[in-house]
């Protein structure tokens, strides 16, 4: 074991701060990575927030990792030192399980091993994430980042990017579907970013005119504001997918409207109770609701090698760690285009 | 156009009565039928009470209609006299939309014409149900019923059959699929005896465990008391399907539980407001909320195809027309099992 540093939340609604955490020396599994970059995801804030109610202090939160290759166990041939390397959401699941038989290792039966605020299975306590020096991970769980992308603003495609990916492709999204993406934030943004590579034909659903300009540069085709009763109307069953990544508990009927006959809205952000759903609005025209949690290894790859081919990466705002619980703040007040990402060089300054 | 007897409701919440209403002479494209028997359906005390603010009055409900042929029009050659028939929920469709191209014409693009209480386009006015002595339908709505079957306990399968039967189809239920059928009134009974000739490994999922005999005898496998919170745990994550019949608003979180990952629940019978859904319910394991509207003729037809081979019917209680107040009131108290069917000689007696 060794000791690095890290960034730490030692009590619910604490501020983070410095933070000495271990780490295990790598096993013959295992890739030792230094960590380059960090993206912030709201999930953090509701890890350190204790929002969730599940939350294990000190907690070190982070799930959109960027490092290089330090060490190799003598299994993890598949990585070299200095290899550019991705660790998202998960460090390890059964491997055992018909989810994970299936490469679908987020819906692991026995549960997986989240990077942080999960049972470590090998130093016992909880795992930490992201905001440190160091990770350890299992071989299977180190992703392959494209060297042609911008490297710190691919961090969020490790957590945002697999998030609205997974759903576009679970369900077959398709050249010229009609896509509405709900919701302008770390989430939505990606989503129009993927959907539009797709070849969809993008519409970005709002509550807010301002964002317009900025959706329609991300890759918008079209902007439909929904508040606006004549727009959605004139929209009314014509969706052939809609990604929703409102992050709370909201009215999704006027949505469930946009659906055509047999098509589904995914919902990806609102883990929470939504306001009550009519049923005739599903009966009426066979429509559908359905959930969608991050991503499987393998499609985070598959995500991440097409992310390199039409050289898509996540609008990112650099911060030092030192600014973390600013940035917090901000990411509360959805006041970032679109996802903070820490230079972890910054650590170095404590 | 032709005068023939029925039985109107001719204002909101006011019993049924007799009444006269027209019926047209057959076009070339038209079956005319003499009614044998007519079910009823918890829809048609839907319309005659206005819970769905859109009833039009006189309303001659019913729309589970068995009858023979009495004349045909020149073009209806599928057809003879004498020949045993039925008519369920739909009497035209504009057959020219994309639903109508796919043998879902109760989805069609234009609006359906509902056998009850849709507008006329023959007559003006609106149509008026199998509570007369005789319909006329166009031929491309007229359904062939197998002659081995009890038929006047066919007549429920134009709607409770259907209605229940499309999304067995539609999600592909299979031999062996754990399949759980919610609630057991006219619809669940029928969802049991079809998911279990499909094969399926049949859960009546009921809060009454008074109904646990009766539903083994229509064919469940396994009776699972949903207000039982260890019955309900051992099951959780475990179905292939649900099928929910509960015509009502409800909490249908408990039953995403039992879901599978990427599993689905659809709902037929609650076109009314649920109460607030958790979104993490269908995020953490993918799972899927439909619903699903009665079901196309092609569809009907081969779910009555299938009854003839499977020797499937309605458990009925039959009542003279006479009788209809006091059927009423026993549907709304669940007093019946599962299906009242009017004998439409009784409609000479007046």
């Amino acid at each position: 074991m060794s000791n690095v540093k890290a960034y730490a939340a030692k009590a619910a609604t604490k501020d983070l701060e410095p933070f000495d955490i271990e780490r295990r020396k790598p096993t013959a599994e295992d890739v030792e990575i230094e960590i380059l970059y960090c993206g912030v995801c709201h999930s953090d804030i509701h890890t350190v927030k204790n929002d969730w109610k599940n939350a294990k202090y000190p907690s070190v939160p982070g799930h959109e990792i960027i490092g290089r290759v330090t060490k190799t166990g003598e299994n993890a041939t598949n990585f070299k030192e200095g290899q550019l390397v991705g660790v998202g959401c998960m460090v390890d699941s059964c491997q055992d399980c018909s989810a994970c038989a299936e490469n679908l290792e987020q819906y692991c039966e026995k549960g997986a091993t989240f990077t942080y605020n999960s049972t470590d299975k090998h130093l016992g306590g909880h795992t930490f994430g992201g905001y440190s020096e160091k990770v350890v991970v299992d071989k299977k769980f180190v992703l392959n980042i494209p060297e042609n992308l911008d490297v710190k603003a691919v961090a969020p495609l490790l957590c945002a990017g697999i998030t609205t990916w997974s759903p576009l492709q679970q369900w077959n999204v398709k050249k010229g579907d009609k896509v509405g993406v709900i919701g302008l934030g770390g989430l939505g943004h990606m989503g129009v970013k993927l959907a539009n590579a797709m070849g969809a034909h993008v519409v970005m659903i709002t509550t807010s005119p301002s964002k317009a300009k900025d959706a329609m540069e991300l890759g918008a085709h079209e902007i439909l504001i929904s508040k606006d009763q004549d727009q959605m109307a004139k929209h009314k069953n014509s969706f052939d997918f809609l990604l929703n990544t409102i992050p709370v508990g909201h009215d999704v009927n006027p949505y469930i409207g946009l659906l055509k006959r047999d098509a589904t809205m995914v919902l990806v952000g609102a883990i929470e109770p939504l306001d009550p759903i009519h049923g005739g609005g599903l009966i009426a025209q066979r429509k559908r609701l359905a959930g969608s949690l991050i991503g499987g290894i393998k499609e985070t790859q598959e995500m991440l090698d097409f992310c390199g081919k039409h050289n898509i990466v996540s609008d990112v705002e650099m911060i030092d760690i030192q600014k973390i619980n600013h940035a917090y703040d901000r990411v509360i007040k959805s006041d970032v285009k679109y996802r903070f990402v820490i230079d972890m060089k910054s650590l170095k300054n404590n």
